[in-house]
């Protein structure tokens, strides 16, 4: 690596660690506010409920450039404290960031202002303030090749793929010790990607077909759905915590809607909304689309019932460590156990 | 229907006509002013520029409740224009919206001052001020269990089973005219959802695969980045006209980087950015998000050329409009001609 | 100047005709669509049938960097044609913008990404993507401070002040036919900026009064105040168009409070809120700041009727052209006449 | 007051204690993460900076609904120890939120999802999710009015008047210990409001003009430009703390523009930015208005240099603590005295 890329690429990404600092003093404060401060407030206890009521699966929904920004350990905490027993995210989320850093690869403190035609030339990828060596998510992606290529041949959801990833972290060895793949794979917790294909591992997947054009692994999005579905289905209540919107919170606000009929065809009776809903975001309501679509609008559509349910309307690096170490310290998840949701598909 | 919820579903939404007003003075004007009305103006005259570059290959990315607002027709006169070559949009556009009235079903004017339980009760959904008769809603889903059903038992890419719903339209009558889905199936013009389940769609599909448990139509998202790079790689040039964020955009910037590598596995040479690309967003940049990533962060990446790129923050049905009557009126669209880029993999 | 300079300060910025293109057609296609572009032509429709009562006064509140961004001779338009009776705006709109090139200077086409530094060793001035000649900007000061010298020593309210440009304007002439403060002048138009010293104003009056400490000119907000309300007070209805928030949008808005005591202590009655109210914004309502507030959120302060608000969530530069040619074109107008509202003080 | 009112106006907003947590720990967390996170603990720094700087005058500038939402505390505490010098305030955070609670008078905990005609019929104001009786902001007013007439009849500044209010409270008993108006007065920190009228005090103002038609104090908006450019005259450096836009914004910016000429009209040399600047605010950059403009836009003006300057895209509400929190158990603030800067006026 040339002189000027090792000086862009110095200061690593340190993701924050929950337990070291204890926001309930805060919260509480916040909850005798005004605004967002309040918000974030009944979002916290909103949470903290979903934690102790025995009969709820809590569904984690990432959106955004959440794990390049330091908020990987968050979720790997929340995986290991039982505190999250589903999780739907982008395909960046889970490969370009966390399976990335599993093998060993980092994020870097960089700036929004900068030449990103010289970026190119170094091969420097830029996320607003934030720096990736393009060469490493290069291997990132020939590292799902390779997982592939020593797959059976069918199609695979991407939750199946993505448990193969922590399996390949298991016998190669996982670089870090905040890796959420990993973690989900070690407590059998589930974690779907629907739009697979739109990441690295897309790239990767892709060689795999190139190369064997008659015989190849696929990945069914339609299974995506119906495993979400039947693991819903097997819920007797069900919370989400959403941060960000897109395809994820799209796709875990439907699941209640799938389950309204089960595997044999019959009607599930009565049919469910999610009981509890919160969620972080920065979108507006006012252009009508889904990632600021409030959690009232989904009520109409029999998705969330509005007896517990909270807009946070903040960025997510600064609100999301408060809301889970809020939880963490409240200490609820302690009576909660693994629900180990992959075991159903074994 | 009972006399309350005929009441909230009276008013049907309308698509605007881009033939029926020329906003080619407005945008002049634009263009010697400030802020969005200079780079609405500046976003038009790339547009028109990739028009006019022959060997040009346009993707039009779609995100947000578009077609459900009334921006529908305007992508249908892009089609029979020759004004757009690929189309990569989320599932709701394309089935919930455009699918759904193709089939004779309508959205409503609506509000979002109102009592979301209610409209629950009535089976009304809710996107802000649009009202949807969810029973209508779930005809579609079924409509896509049907086709999935009468289909050969293999792995299909979302283009290849859009193709199939545009078939469906063909033989079973079209309602509307002017569906995408059944002009871009005329016209062998390919549409991609990369997260294919993530709307009505899923719930057609997971039916299907329900009751076929042991042989079933997969979709499979590999195949669709597969053949999204195949027909980028087609392409000598390649201009990108973005509405929304989310997955689409991610996918269509993406599409130039997997063509660094043919289907030979031979690189590319030399790799080629998108020479031109648009954006219309509300996103902002400061959180990290892709969605409103600027353009030229996507440089860094190697995805975005930054000699033709524009961001425009404005809500789209307000902008688009413009965008689309300014490069019609314009008539370089003329001497194009339908690439029908679907014949590539027939 | 030197070359450097001249360079940077080349492409000057040209206001919008709103009589130029006829929106008409558009609006009427977004009153049958979603979200913003219904919202803009309800919008429309709202500002029309203000112009059809004859007993309402329409007050228009300004706020942001509109006049350097091509948006002056559309409120020019608006005041020579009886569109609008009272001006309640920022100082930089009137003074910085308007009155600075009623001096015969200009605003010019630049760009956000540049490098301040270098601007200001040039003595350029950037408003995002607008560029101004602090040089120029120092010499519309001192006129600000020639004015004062030779005024009568006593308070001001910044009506009186604004009128007082009018007349210099009338006495040493106009370099530009749409000046908003010399047709406000002519016809007798009140303008008020509520904040008078937080512009170019007040570094002219600031050096005013440094040189005469015992003797100088004075601007009583209070008077503004006091002004304003009376002029509402003597309408029997009243409209606000308010384009950006801040203080002009407070100020419009809590005329109608101050209207319940009348000048002899006695009570209004019944007490009257401001019967329309269109707002063009970006600001959001969740941080609960004034400039974001609802429409609805104002009436609980018996600030504006429900029956005709309206909320469009927009950039002005975009929305403001289309809303006034909408009001042009359908020529209600026509019957108004001019209120000549500042004759009311003499 | 009757029933239902007094259940809407139940639960009192109460201000958040910023030494009652240390946020030390999270903001060095947040350093080493990306987007708003690490801005904001930038912008801790710079602002821990500006307190060990002995030669920094620090002007904070607030605008927003900031005290009704519990943030009046905060402000209070950087008063008393001495972490700011200077306050430049819209009026309804220092007359209808702070001096109003001085009086007695609470804010209390509201929602946004109610009837506003319901509300206004109930005299409740509305501030988003909170809630004021219009009964007791009229009593505000009108001690506005009663300290207006028992001053000596002259031009005020807002800061002149201001102290009055200070000074009231002195002599009627504060009924709250910690109100932002009485602090100031004791330690003799000057409070500017630039819009004066624009606020509770506006309606007092009024009364008192109106019921003195000849002879009346009146508010000097020029003695306040005037005011503040004199205490940043006499700063060998100063430092900005702006939380929320609008005109504060703009009036702390310029301050240092005015102080390029010196009372006897001799330049100051070398002319002097600010050499420290945060903001905090949820405005955008790309509508161009000042509320969103960047601080390295300012710099373009000569207002504020680059070598430490931070904006942090986030509602304040929850991000303000965290902020001052870390000033304040860093402690640098401890070396720091008094300035005193009204003396100055004496």
């Amino acid at each position: 690596m040339n002189q000027e890329k090792k000086n862009l690429l110095k200061q690593k990404i340190q993701h924050i660690d929950i337990t070291s600092f204890n926001s309930i003093p805060l919260i509480e404060s916040f909850s005798h506010m005004s605004f967002q401060s309040r918000n974030l407030a009944n979002a916290c206890k909103i949470y903290d409920t979903m934690l102790q009521d025995k009969d709820c699966t809590i569904i984690l929904s990432l959106a955004g450039s959440l794990f390049s920004a330091g908020l990987k350990k968050i979720v790997h905490e929340l995986i290991t404290n039982n505190m999250v027993d589903i999780i739907v995210s982008t395909g960046a989320i889970i490969v370009d960031m966390d399976f990335f850093e599993a093998l060993g690869f980092k994020h870097y403190v960089g700036s929004p202002f900068v030449n990103d035609d010289e970026l190119r030339k170094l091969h420097i990828d830029r996320i607003y303030d934030t720096f990736i060596d393009e060469d490493e998510l290069q291997l990132c992606d020939q590292t799902i090749k390779k997982i592939a290529d020593s797959l059976e041949v069918r199609p695979y959801s991407s939750r199946e793929f993505i448990w193969e990833m922590g399996k390949y972290l298991d016998t190669n060895g996982c670089k870090v010790d905040d890796s959420v793949v990993y973690a989900a794979y070690k407590q059998n917790l589930p974690i779907f990607v629907p739009a697979f294909s739109d990441c690295s591992a897309g790239f990767g997947l892709l060689d795999h077909q190139r190369q064997r054009p008659e015989k190849h692994v696929t990945i069914d999005s339609v299974k995506d759905f119906k495993e979400l579905i039947e693991t819903v289905f097997r819920s007797k209540d069900t919370g989400i915590f959403i941060v960000g919107g897109g395809v994820p919170k799209n796709f875990v606000q439907d699941a209640v809607l799938g389950g309204k009929v089960n595997d044999k065809g019959e009607l599930r009776n009565p049919a469910q909304m999610h009981k509890y809903a919160i969620q972080i975001t920065l979108a507006n309501e006012y252009d009508g689309a889904l990632s600021g679509s409030t959690l009232k609008e989904a009520s109409s559509w029999g998705k969330v019932d509005q007896s517990f349910e909270q807009m946070v309307f903040s960025e997510a690096t600064i609100v999301m460590p408060l809301l889970a170490s809020y939880a963490y310290y409240k200490g609820n998840w302690k009576k909660r156990k693994a629900k180990k949701l992959s075991q159903i598909f074994k």
